[in-house]
């Protein structure tokens, strides 16, 4: 096992490397003009979903009280497709998740409400919700391809060569969360990253206003499920989604900068950090969401009430069991503390001593806190430490004040 | 704030008590065939939410592409409300959430898809899920009557008496957890609960089979914000919520069992259980969700993944705030061990003694459970040990292995 997983740290960086290099060439600023136009708010089309939807009522009383099936399911699966309505050939409409598949068929829409449950105490999205409905989307698109085998993702030749999805890198920038009720659009497509990875970008809109809420971009590489080593892709899978590829940038990323390695004689360290069973997902890994709320725990509790995530980068290293024990380390970038308005104004001599210096004080309050973070998540097994994954956040003060 | 809570409990204690023996004459066999009839398959209405899908894109174009308030909303919270669309008069469909107000203009009735992030390693939803979408769609069901104030589904006249909902109690049946994938016809109705409480029951049923997933249903009483007492539920509330009240129970339930009071030499025992900033709902308490997990997972891995929740009773106490700190504590009914087909037929002597008796052994595997379970959350203050929620689970062995 150990030595499986020092070779998918070793192949994801190669992964990595390759997809920086293929990409590197697209980007810069006339990438980035042709990404404005693509992405812009002309984007927005509330008259196609609302064809589609009309489409969608049709379809559903004729078709959909039916399942879509059009090939005898696998045995023993069979129930659970027919309940799922898994298609087997490839959908342009999905009313009942109100998805389209638009731009000559291969860039997946998706409207959706956030709910109540998906909010905080501010009643705004977090980033776990963010991350929850990034990989919503990315397996409701290969749902309505037609080509999702099982699991989380795979197509049917991933499945016969014995392959799963695993992303090497995340990226994503939040412009502004989304609150509870808000209707949302949100576009995702594929692309190619190398020789052996696939490129997956997001764009997250409101609906009301037409604006850019969050963007994202991710790179994913094949492993082999039983050595769990990272995999070429075989022909036969490349020639499954290639055809869905588009060459588009959700996020103009310079040169990727690589994340430092840190130690645990970092800042703020969580230690023994156990995944419970509710924290894994149907790949039986502990799931995205889970790896960021430990690298955010880790951060003081005033920081967090005071600031937003506005960008975290993931780089992944090593899978993560529900046996694993797990230590999140954080060191803040000192010189990342932005130049304010000059604070000392309010701090006048009406203010007690004890208000400016005592426990949740005023001085707390007027902290100038650092907006750029460096994380780490890895497994202690004796002084063995092996890295789970790498982050860099980065935050903005909150505009209004948390409750 | 503790004589506040010791009255909570009282008047909570009154309210369930008022609200057992107002509808203890409606329940019985007579009230049960009626109940089969209104809550049979008979009752799913796809050709509804087709029409309603087709008004709704009407409306969606002509009107909602525009927000749907009616009256100017109140200065400061303006954007908010426009980004959320929350009416200030009665809708009849909320075509982004699939939502109709359907009998009379009463009950509600929301369609949607079991998503990828809330099912767990088996690709199921869990009772977690289940808690999830009874929150959603009783919320959703205030929205869309217009009488959505603000916070946790409060109505107008609760904001103008600082009153918010507190819940005394639920109980929720589940006889088959969705999938992922899975599309869901959700039924939500209110009706009185004494004189001061309001009863909220749920239908979940899976589209495809028609079939009665869950049924679940709860008491609420209204608690004054600001001194955190009960309330007496004011004329102006009732005259807002009781046009909306239908006389319809989702469980028979026999004469309300109470549940015991558990002491720390229960059989189970967690301490030190601290909530997250992540754990808060919007009224800046543990939320629900948090509470069931809590007290599930003080139950052995081992019968977990063995067997699925089929009833969980929970009866509120105590506010539980984001400094307290929790003991979860857990105790089996010893006499509901089910009988079961004799088992010695597969302990042969072909089996090693260790693979009977050690750890993760096929002895754990064969060994017979019990199928209920009373559970108690409770604060640590000192010596004082004040009650958040008592609970009752019921269990039975899961149909297929668990993975």
């Amino acid at each position: 096992m150990a030595s499986a997983s020092s070779c998918a740290i070793r192949c994801s960086r190669v992964s990595i490397r390759c997809s920086a290099s293929s990409e590197g060439g697209g980007q810069g600023p006339h990438r980035s003009s042709n990404a404005v136009r693509v992405n812009g708010a002309a984007h927005r089309a509330p008259l196609q979903v609302g064809a589609a939807l009309e489409t969608s009522i049709n379809r559903s009383l004729a078709e959909l009280s039916a399942p879509v099936l059009t090939q005898p399911p696998p045995a023993g699966v069979g129930e659970e497709r027919v309940r799922q309505n898994i298609p087997t050939e490839k959908q342009t409409v999905d009313p009942f998740r109100q998805a389209l598949i638009v731009e000559g068929g291969v860039r997946y829409q998706q409207t959706l409400v956030v709910r109540s449950y998906e909010v905080g105490p501010d009643k705004t999205a977090t980033m776990e919700t963010v991350l929850n409905l990034l990989q919503e989307t990315a397996l409701n698109h290969v749902w309505m391809s037609g080509l999702l085998g099982d699991g989380f993702g795979a197509t049917h030749g991933m499945i016969k060569n014995n392959l799963i999805w695993v992303v090497s890198r995340m990226h994503v920038q939040v412009d502004q969360y989304p609150i509870w009720g808000e209707v949302l659009d949100i576009d995702t497509w594929v692309g190619s990253s190398g020789k052996n990875g696939m490129r997956r970008d997001w764009l997250i809109r409101g609906r009301n206003s037409g604006e850019i809420f969050v963007r994202a971009t991710s790179t994913w590489v094949m492993m082999n499920k039983v050595t769990r080593r990272l995999s070429k892709m075989p022909e036969e899978v490349r020639g499954e989604i290639a055809p869905w590829f588009i060459d588009r940038h959700a996020i103009e990323e310079e040169a990727t900068e690589k994340i430092i390695k840190l130690d645990s004689n970092a800042k703020y360290v969580d230690s023994d950090l156990k995944p419970k069973r509710s924290d894994l997902d149907m790949n039986h890994h502990v799931n995205n969401v889970k790896y960021v709320r430990w690298m955010l725990e880790t951060l003081p509790d005033q920081f967090l009430q005071q600031h937003q995530l506005s960008s975290i980068i993931l780089e992944y290293r090593k899978e993560c069991g529900s046996s694993d024990v797990v230590q999140s380390i954080c060191q803040p970038d000192e010189d990342s503390i932005l130049p304010q308005e000059n604070v000392s104004m309010v701090i006048g001599p009406l203010l007690l001593p004890e208000l400016i210096t005592g426990h949740h004080s005023l001085a707390g309050a007027l902290q100038q806190w650092p907006t750029k973070y460096t994380h780490l998540l890895q497994l202690k097994a004796g002084d063995k430490h092996d890295e789970i994954v790498r982050g860099r956040t980065t935050w903005k003060k909150k505009s209004h004040k948390a409750p």
